[in-house]
């Protein structure tokens, strides 16, 4: 891969319990940006399905904007996932966070009968329909495991997630801190990052290893 | 050093416009990771100055805890900073964003006549009397140089805030990115990060760079 990759990175609000993971995020954006990638950050332009104090855990009276939280991520410079056009980029990646299991898909509440945003489906379709890889961290390979199966993937080793992935027609593989599966037929690349009791540095190595799968994959 | 390091990290919210900015809260939190230092975050039990749409730039009609949002780019693991006390911590650091000074402090409201949020200034003094070393980013070395004037800090280059900092009879030194200056007689670190147009590569240098300079001065 000659040429500056270009990468987009699909958030799902701001904050672990309600949105996007922060450090996975952060940390994708930062091993893209080492590896020389561009990143484009997108969200849908969705209610998020509650907003939780994330200091007590508990649900507030609040409502949010899924896309309008997830520009705090990205400094302003983010986009509607609507407009996501896949002939404009290499590779697509999904950081993790509860967000990916309650914005981006249901499977937080519905477990493997879980729906899928509409553009979320649409992004990740075009991508796998042009052979152009993509990265999931945490709990978003769930995304990937109900649009795309029969795809290889991981969360880590929760065993009732696994098994959700699995009743999905997918298949999951057990891994522990910093590793990353790569179905190379269907190019996509995992990695269970805070779905383990994970350190920040262990999901800095998870997002780059991630990271560097993917953009490995990238014209294959 | 030999035992681990403990290391306060005082945030201010979370986003860029509104509170800490969340590439240098969590770069920080990475580098002290990577360093074997234990992190314990901190941010004041306030109401946010006000809400900024980080898609906009606009304020919104919300009204946001600054310790609550804090608490989501520290996973929920995170006190008031009412609680802190400087015999616990080896090092006290301040990442930047609006929020050190819009919630902190009244800089960006206020300049050189600011006033410190009350348990900031009791933070910072306590360390400083204790010669624990401090260190600050973006913005925030403006608490430092209202609270502890004549320090030596910098925010980079931009004139206006350089000229308020002298005028709080401190003194800046102009920097680029990934710099440091070490104030070694008060134990400040300080690096300019986000107040210069900085890629996120270059965030994770400043903070790394600064938590090394930081982690060099304790005990010493």
């Amino acid at each position: 891969m000659s040429r500056q990759a270009k990468v987009a990175v699909v958030l799902s609000g701001c904050g672990v319990y309600d949105g996007s993971e922060i450090h996975e995020a952060v940390l994708t954006l930062l091993a893209l940006d080492r590896a020389g990638a561009r990143a484009r950050c997108f969200a849908p332009d969705i209610a998020q399905r509650h907003v939780i104090d994330h200091r007590t855990g508990k649900e507030t009276k609040e409502s949010r904007n899924v896309l309008v939280e997830a520009a705090r991520i990205a400094r302003g410079q983010i986009e509607d996932l609507k407009t996501f056009d896949a002939k404009e980029f290499d590779a697509i990646l999904f950081p993790g966070g509860f967000g990916a299991a309650k914005n981006l898909s249901s499977f937080a509440f519905d477990g493997a009968n879980c729906q899928i945003d509409p553009d979320v489906a649409r992004a990740v379709k075009a991508m796998h329909a042009a052979k152009k890889p993509i990265g999931a961290l945490c709990i978003a390979p769930t995304l990937i495991a109900k649009l795309l199966a029969p795809v290889e993937v991981t969360i880590g080793s929760d065993a009732g997630t696994a098994k959700a992935i699995e009743s999905m027609g997918a298949h999951h593989t057990k891994t522990a801190h910093g590793d990353v599966v790569v179905d190379r037929a269907n190019r996509v690349a995992t990695s269970p990052c805070y779905m383990l009791d994970a350190t920040i540095s262990q999901i800095a190595d998870g997002a780059q290893n991630t990271v560097t799968a993917v953009l490995e994959m990238v014209g294959t």
